[in-house]
């Protein structure tokens, strides 16, 4: 047999054609989102002056098992996709095991991540509907590049609203985020009420994603022709990511290979449910036992130290309940943490999964995870993003094991994205200045306060 | 026929197996490199205290028309290579041209560009020879990031003097240096006696190329197992750069497509000679007719109002002499140009082409090269690198050329990299506060009048 390529691309003709609707493959299906004001499921009505319909479609459907990709989108997705899937020769060497390392790499496109296989088809669904522009709030800036990105190929006006201390401490995400035509506002900002009302509160303010939220989703209410757009959690969010997971499946099935092992980093949880998705619906069909792992930050520990509950998603407690691990959306991660994965809740496909017991999830210190990413840029040469290496933090680890064991496991993770970016956490860390922080059973009894009562 | 695909990948088995060698095919050979003391042509032995020994070889090598790309370097390659040839469909698009558009993208890598190409395969001598440890210098940052990664992934010390304001301007390039594990030094510096005269008699100095190249040669003569290695301008950088041509090539044969011109930015020269190489070749075979255009900024024209003239390669004049279109080496450009192309002199190759007139050169301000990039990133999704973006511009001029004529031309030029680290530029353009830089004839009389007199 011939030896595995470094790198495997699909040709264009094998690429996906539809996503893969997990909710249809699951045997229980995940709580309905509620209004937060009636406590019922929310219907299409209340999410219309938020939402695009064909997205608020996609986020209720349980029904269709594949939903096809528009060729618009495809032509799209066609610039900086199929992405590669990577055997992890010189890992593998490096690390002397007989752990067979394979990784899905989304960062070969400017933003840098896998956030632009959404970001490209909710514009193109908006751009379908007639709207003429958007909102969205970014914190540490890769959804606001991939959005900006989209907004600029099928020419709609975005606004992004900015933690105002991330766009002061990166300058260069705003610079790419404008020069692709995008309007980023540091919020809080005296654009919207909400802003104004918390500027007047804290003048100093330095901003949060749940102040930025409310205020992007404040002008989309206002016009017609806008709409708010978000990058994680929601399951029309997940149903996009698939095209990784349906990408990677397909070549696995080409040369062979049969992961025993997949790991993904969870912030929100899109990225890791979207790697997953056709592997565990073939796992529920008894066609494969892979283990599935979601790896999350020891100091935002979601799903290995929260509450499955009906939750806020944003800090403001102004969106739809949705039923999920979380830590309460009062929640608020140590400043010294590096990267996203800073959310307070996750994904509630994610969420139902991990209550289920059809996945693991583990929490690693920050230390730990540098030390993997830059063991892995030494040894595979891409720098990667703080946040996907919490998932190559765990693979390093199973495949030392797997050393210990002489087990010849095949084990799988997503390489989510780059650092280019993001690099003062690396400075940190090169200098030695870097610290861990786990919050204390005390500090989450406090932000468990701020769930809601829901019967 | 069927449609070309967005991405031409070759399979790993088609990747070339040997670099094509210039000056083995050209008619009349570049003058030989001399001697700054004694006027005669370098030997091996006057080259051997600063240079590696396969290099040097290499590097005066005129009969092979092939020189085979070792294994280990081979596989150094797969790891990022080979690099998409992409159909610029959406850019095709937006300009209404009827010209086909074709870029080979090199900056699919950490360090964001070609320069890797001859990164690992100076360090994979480096390192058969036996040697250690390794100097350079770096201005905008490409090259010792490119050179970090190699010396990463050979395990050998690196130590790479990095002009002052440009480490205190680009954080996060030297960020991406040190998880390589390379040692960073801002020049001038007290290491070495030519740092520490300079310190002393200009204590506030920024610091410039020419003096970081003095002390790292000044290192490399210091010690038995270090040596000097350069990014750009002598022959065997332009020999390794030619793996981007042989893609090409194979790439355009498989899908039949028959360039009309070729466009590439020019600095020191190796990425265009290396990626016109085989096209070259096949040219003065009389198998092709394409028009070669290098393209240079306006504020620092080589090739378009430089003389051609031996010359030192670095401000110090410390170096061996090389006959080329240059600006004289006191030459200093204007503070506000963006980017890299900011070398006074050119590679020997392409002078002796240019001198003979083998291909053409254009010079562009660079406000219309930020136009290009902008008008590119927004169609085609990438976020050129300043560098790569003179390229870009003349192939738009071309296609827009095209449209007014209604000629179906093929054109396809070299994308060496991204912007990503160099984002202050991008900054400045979209502020509105970028401005064109052109020097007089007087200026450049003052640093002609720097020329060395050789007979």
């Amino acid at each position: 047999m011939t030896k595995t390529p470094y790198k495997i691309y699909l040709s264009e003709e094998e690429m996906p054609k539809s996503w893969y609707n997990l909710k249809a493959v699951m045997k229980e299906l995940p709580p309905p989102m509620l209004h937060p004001g009636t406590l019922k499921p929310c219907t299409i009505e209340d999410l219309q002056p938020v939402f695009c319909d064909e997205l608020i479609e996609q986020e209720l459907n349980t029904k269709d098992f594949y939903i096809e990709i528009p060729e618009d989108i495809r032509d799209f997705y066609k610039m900086y996709r199929p992405s590669p899937l990577v055997r992890a020769y010189c890992l593998e060497k490096l690390l002397d095991t007989p752990a067979e390392i394979y990784y899905k790499f989304e960062g070969t496109n400017t933003s840098g991540s896998h956030k632009l296989n959404s970001a490209a088809a909710q514009v193109y669904y908006a751009k379908k509907q007639g709207l003429t522009s958007l909102t969205t709030e970014t914190g540490a800036g890769q959804w606001g590049t991939a959005l900006s990105m989209a907004c600029a190929y099928y020419q709609i006006d975005l606004t992004v609203y900015m933690v105002k201390i991330s766009s002061e401490q990166k300058p260069y995400r705003k610079a790419v985020i404008e020069t692709y035509g995008g309007k980023v506002i540091p919020s809080p900002s005296d654009t919207t009420e909400i802003g104004k009302k918390i500027l007047a509160e804290n003048p100093g303010t330095g901003g949060s994603l749940g102040c930025a939220i409310s205020e992007a989703i404040e002008v989309a209410l206002k016009s017609e022709n806008c709409r708010y757009v978000l990058g994680s959690v929601l399951d029309h969010v997940v149903l996009h990511q698939t095209v990784i997971g349906e990408e990677t499946k397909i070549a696995c099935e080409k040369y062979g290979i049969q992961p025993d092992i997949m790991i993904g980093c969870v912030g929100g949880g899109s990225n890791y449910a979207g790697l997953i998705a056709p592997f565990f619906g073939d796992k529920l069909q008894g066609k494969n036992n892979i283990t599935f792992i979601g790896v999350e930050p020891a100091s935002c520990p979601s799903l290995t130290r929260g509450k499955y509950a009906y939750d806020f998603g944003d800090t403001g407690k102004t969106t739809p309940l949705l039923k999920m691990y979380t830590l309460g959306s009062g929640f608020i991660p140590s400043p010294n943490h590096s990267g996203g994965l800073r959310y307070h809740g996750m994904s509630g496909i994610v969420s139902k999964l991990y209550h289920d017991g059809l996945m693991e999830a583990r929490a690693v210190e920050q230390s730990k995870i540098f030390d993997a990413a830059t063991l892995f840029a030494r040894s595979e040469g891409i720098l990667p993003a703080p946040e996907s290496s919490h998932a190559l933090r765990v693979a390093i680890d199973e495949a030392l094991k797997c050393k210990e064991t002489g087990e010849k496991k095949t084990i799988l993770f997503g390489l989510s994205g780059t650092g280019y970016f993001d690099l003062s956490a690396y400075m940190n860390y090169n200098a030695g200045t870097m610290t861990d922080f786990i919050p204390t059973d005390e500090d989450l009894e406090k932000s468990f306060a701020t769930l809601p009562k829901v019967d």
